[in-house]
């Protein structure tokens, strides 16, 4: 079997030595721009460009090295009609746990002002807010959410949740599309996204959707930043709508120079670190997929293109 | 039934009132420094003075307002010899689960050193440390240490214990007494100083004992100043032992202006914030355990006055 890796940062060598080391009866062969690979079995990519079409016409299923699959989708018509197939937790779930856990808290118990006083020697404690004004807003309820969940609940904060399609999860207030948008957003204190990016949520999070939450709300984005009016953000954090964000994608990364976001203090930026692929782990979890495609059993994440995630 | 309040922060009439509305049975009345007052059923305190020994005389139990006994101890053999009884969790657990998991998260996800880079404008991802070396060694295995514990397992650190006497904590691996120390140091990634000020803890976070710690190894101390030699700490932050320390408490409180802690960035420096009694909860705590002895049944939290705890 040979399986064709490709990754838009040119980064595949650790990807080819945890497949030798995982997979040994397999071939690997990395694609580079304008070159031409003997047939392929399976392709395994990230951030795929339009040079590879070709090279995945006679693919048996394209694999994603991520949860995201806007930037292959991107590539439209031209993609053949295999399964696409993106990753399932594969570490990613704790990570996102840890991240938004660590955000939510750092405004709850106001860890970002005593830094600040810290810096002046101030010492000046702060009353506890009721952990009923502080509801957590969970967009996106995916397999990746469920872990953040899980941890709001663990803090004891109350949790919402708001996705495209009806829900039902055991102490998470759910709310779904058009029509429980503002409803979501009205009693939501800290709000976190975790959306897949599609037609239907690029520019979701403008200045009127984000102008519905609680006045002094939290953003916290985990997803794609094309989901976020990056100009509409700046606006409501200047006027103190929006007291917070802790942002750790954008709509061009790396986040460029000029981009007024690195001025701003009450916004936290990190370079999209929070949930980075487990190698060890996606590859253990596309070995298995491979098996089961190969013995025609039922396969997990498997894009629907429509839907775009 | 009259029950005596007093506290050294003279922040006593939001207790007035929490008593007044929880148990509207009974007269309440603030003891001030050079006062009498009538005969007093029961004592709840915070920060005594000596100059309350001579009120606390005829009380049938005295019971303290927070998790900590140290200060009323001091008193030593004035006490009158009534049960002295602590404030159980009381919404303290949680606290302590939030600030743990914080301090933790952003030390084993690199927060500190993002905001350093957002702040010269570098987007620059940082490798994920395994969990397995990062493990998180808790001294302190009561009432508050559990909840960390619990926290620090849903996010899947390895978690190690240290206390006075022999525990067995599922998910735990336990130390206990002098001899488990320098094995419960050795393989410690983060250090969560939980311990009541005892004669036998005080100053026993040293230079010695501190730098049996991992190289590059991270203290959070959310219990007393007193256990930790200050001096020694900022030693071991100097020559990089230690990486970095999150402090919520001091020897002296609030810590004085010229303590070399305010300029150490490795270190952060909340203002005994970790856990705050939440009056609700405690009231209704001490509510219950008053109607317990009244009625002669056993009580929790009852403290020790030989272990000092």
């Amino acid at each position: 079997m040979r399986i064709l890796l490709f990754r838009g940062d040119g980064v595949i060598e650790p990807w080819v030595r945890e497949f030798a080391a995982l997979m040994p009866q397999v071939e690997t062969v990395a694609w580079k721009e304008g070159a031409a690979l003997p047939p392929c079995d399976y392709a395994v990519v990230w951030s795929p460009t339009p040079g590879l079409l070709d090279q995945l016409a006679h693919v048996r299923a394209i694999f994603l090295m991520g949860a995201g699959v806007d930037a292959l989708l991107k590539l439209g018509n031209a993609l053949p009609p295999v399964p696409i197939v993106r990753l399932g937790d594969a570490g990613m779930g704790v990570q996102m746990a840890e991240y938004v856990s660590h955000a939510v808290l750092r405004y709850y118990r106001h860890f970002d002002d005593y830094e600040q006083q810290a810096r002046h020697g101030v010492w000046d404690p702060l009353p506890l807010t009721p952990k009923e004004e502080f509801a957590v807003g969970i967009m996106g309820l995916g397999r990746l959410g469920l872990p953040v969940v899980e941890a709001m609940r663990l803090f004891g904060f109350p949790v919402r949740g708001w996705s495209r399609t009806p829900k039902d999860i055991p102490g998470v207030e759910c709310f779904h599309g058009e029509e429980g948008l503002e409803p979501f957003l009205r009693a939501t204190r800290v709000l976190v996204c975790m959306l897949p990016l599609t037609p239907e949520t690029a520019n979701l999070l403008d200045r009127h959707r984000l102008g519905k939450l609680q006045p002094g709300a939290f953003l916290i984005n985990v997803s794609r930043g094309a989901i976020l009016a990056e100009p509409d953000l700046m606006t409501l954090i200047r006027s103190g709508h929006i007291a917070g964000a802790t942002l750790d994608v954008f709509r061009h990364e790396p986040l460029p120079a000029p981009h007024p976001f690195w001025n701003e203090p009450r916004i936290s930026i990190t370079p999209h670190i929070s949930a980075l692929t487990v190698r060890h782990d996606a590859v253990l979890q596309i070995a298995d997929k491979i098996a089961k495609l190969e013995s025609g059993q039922p396969v997990d994440d498997i894009v629907d293109r429509d839907l775009g995630y």
